[in-house]
């Protein structure tokens, strides 16, 4: 009998925000199984650490280098499609060996995760068990302590790389809003945020739930460019309650 | 010394969604409350049950009957705030007596949640700390096994209550879409949806990490009102990976 893939979400980065039922399948899993960027641990992986079976097989799939091709590049495309295949066909190899396997994902699995492409390849053909994680908007929120969805307001989460009259375009109809991937956008952001009158609303947030997270109103912070693990929040307007 | 205040959220509905930290905080607390509509047990106190310090001592908010009031009319807002004030009074006497509280939370507490208002009136006389929970949306989406956000897809989450016109607009230039609150709104959602074109990207969501919890497409269910526990889902359009 084939073995089962739990996909599982493990918040967004304080390994004690990991649920119950992630803690027991990382516990028991045989094999486990994460992507990262080259040179670096893999935030997936830190933030299971604590909670893995010592005895586990441990997969780690290394990003392709593609910084030198665009997203919209159709090798970009390619090449990522075919590593996702050579993932999943890894995987594929132990669940045919009756071993059950743990993909372990940062946030949760299907808010903007890789683990989507190997869920897309092997949902078919296995059984597969989605675990969902506390998301990072959810931990960034909660740790610059501002409530963000109230009512009938409505929740917008965009990414900054979008094109900057999308981003406007959003951002001024949006009740509430969380702007992901900011990296090297931050000034630009700032220049559209300034425009639409929302900087004195919206809060920048690095590292929320880890060591050194921090939250600050964004008119505190410079633009040098914004770590990875980093977002802006504009929380909704309180009803007057 | 004053206690603290926690405000805990405990996600979407399966017990064994909860985090290792507010099952940790659930064990300790002295004194723990909810928000809980009169005659019903309470989401956040069911998801609770398991983990609960036996010892604690329990505070039941029961919302007020407000069903007569429309939430647009002012005598809404006037009873509704001064039920919080009298709830967030509550849970100061026991912070003064130098006991920590446990504030109980479906899903996560800055996502369309009751806490919110209690920790308004609080926030600044005492320590507060949010711990994020799995929104109800991820417990949906996972139950479905329904990838959500890829690449640079904008994310909107808006509730059914909102005029036609307006989820309309939104729903028109929506990547992916969450649609919160159904209740007796389903009919009006799918004449929308029909208009837009977008009835066969739509799951319906009942009950999402729940005992009976179920996902059917959009098209395969009837127009009988939908329970509290229920959303539609609109899958972003996955990249050709």
């Amino acid at each position: 009998m084939s073995g089962a893939l739990h996909i599982l979400g493990l918040g967004p980065g304080d390994p004690e925000l990991v649920s119950l039922k992630a803690a027991r399948l990382l516990g028991s899993a045989p094999v486990f199984c994460f992507f990262a960027k080259r040179g670096r641990t893999g935030h997936a992986r830190a933030i299971a650490t604590p909670h893995l079976n010592p005895a586990a097989e441990e997969l780690r799939f290394d990003y392709p280098f593609t910084t030198d091709l665009s997203v919209e590049d159709p090798r970009y495309l390619i090449e990522m499609g075919a590593f996702y295949d050579r993932c999943a066909e890894t995987i594929a190899a132990h669940l045919d060996a009756g071993r059950d396997v743990a993909l372990l994902c940062e946030g949760d699995p299907f808010l903007y995760g890789s683990a989507m492409y190997p869920f897309d390849r092997l949902r078919h053909r296995y059984r597969v068990e989605v675990v969902p994680g506390i998301t990072a908007m959810s931990g960034c929120w909660s740790q610059a302590q501002a409530p963000m969805v109230h009512g009938d307001d409505i929740l917008t989460v965009l990414p900054a790389t979008l094109d900057s009259d999308s981003l406007a375009a959003r951002l001024r109809t949006a009740d509430a809003a969380v702007i992901m991937k900011l990296g090297r956008h931050l000034p630009r952001l700032r220049g559209i945020l300034n425009t639409l009158g929302l900087t004195g609303r919206a809060l920048y947030v690095e590292r929320g739930t880890m060591p050194g997270g921090q939250a600050v109103p964004l008119a505190a912070r410079d633009d040098s460019p914004a770590p990875y693990f980093s977002l802006l929040l504009i929380p909704g307007r309180q009803r007057p309650r």
